[in-house]
């Protein structure tokens, strides 16, 4: 035992984080300690901060320090459209990119059975209670185009259908700048099909 | 600000990491919020003992939380040859390849008066001390073949000539598993002209 087990302990951990393997996790190691011990004091504390008083926003379920979290609390959203994600870096991806001003709703999760997520750990008895309440005109569903998102995303119109609120789905199609001979089949005549007409 | 300011601090902090940009820091801070709370935690703390704890050996200057590192204080070890390399990570790297059995010092860095690191940053006077205390019979200069790396080790040879101690330098030549035809000119100068007698 000739290396510091101190070290070897922090290597060992660093490759809980996604990504990173032992390599990786030996770099990450001698670079805070060598080069760069404040930031490693300062992540420690970040991470333990994180940990103790990160949860969720008791509405949309959200990663918030608060009980309310800041999409909820902000009241120049729209009260009136809801989006569904599956987790909260999709929140982070729409809010950056598209141009939404409405309030979100975040699953953790996509129905999967198998797994044992069922409507009750994806908090939907929450989301049912906000639809019975009122206000709400339109769900957006932004689960993800995979096989368990079209799942949850046709279970949760089929619940706002009982409430009388509309639900919509992002479209499909070719992605910008992709190359309509490299695109998937699927991908394809979901394009196809939902052509849109030039000069309307 | 919607973001959680704590989740913002976390994702700003883990991009002090090497190699860990604004993209994968996110993607690190959803992954460990969300999934691995209890390896957030335990991170956090080895972060915390690693800073607070370890040092240098006051006899090679590798990374340890001891006074003397678990190198310098093995008895099994042959105190009559002293591998120098620049980092602690190369003394990793070589005691995992090398059948090294000597003792190791560890410059952290290369001399480089431009950055203002001369003989005294390297920890050389304690390198003089223990040449001087006498001993020591061949140091291995395990530096990178760079320039800074050649002139530290030059640097560090004469010093050992000056106190008897033979100097050897780590050879140049082919890697393994290398092509001829795709090494540059330097290299194969180096292999052609250290090349060894078969059958001897």
């Amino acid at each position: 035992m000739s290396q510091s087990p101190l070290l070897l302990q922090l290597i060992d951990t660093l490759c809980c984080l996604p990504g990173v393997g032992a390599k990786s996790a030996q770099r990450m190691a001698f670079h805070l300690l060598e080069r760069d011990r404040k930031g490693a004091a300062m992540l420690s504390n970040a991470l333990q901060q994180a940990v103790d008083n990160i949860g969720h926003c008791s509405k949309c379920r959200i990663l918030s320090e608060a009980e309310l979290c800041g999409y909820c609390s902000d009241l120049r959203r729209n009260d009136e459209i809801l989006c569904i994600v599956e987790t909260p870096a999709d929140v982070l991806a729409i809010n950056q990119a598209a141009n939404f001003n409405g309030k979100f709703f975040v699953l953790m999760g996509h129905l999967s059975p198998l797994d044992g997520i069922g409507p009750k750990e994806l908090g939907l008895e929450l989301l049912e209670a906000r639809l019975k309440q009122g206000g709400i005109k339109e769900l957006i569903l932004a689960t993800n185009p995979t096989v368990e998102g079209e799942t949850t995303a046709h279970y949760i119109s089929e619940m706002a259908a009982e409430y009388k609120v509309e639900s919509s789905r992002l479209a499909h199609g070719i992605p910008l700048g992709g190359e309509l001979e490299y695109i998937d089949g699927g991908t394809l005549a979901h394009a196809f099909n939902g052509r849109q007409k030039l000069n309307p």
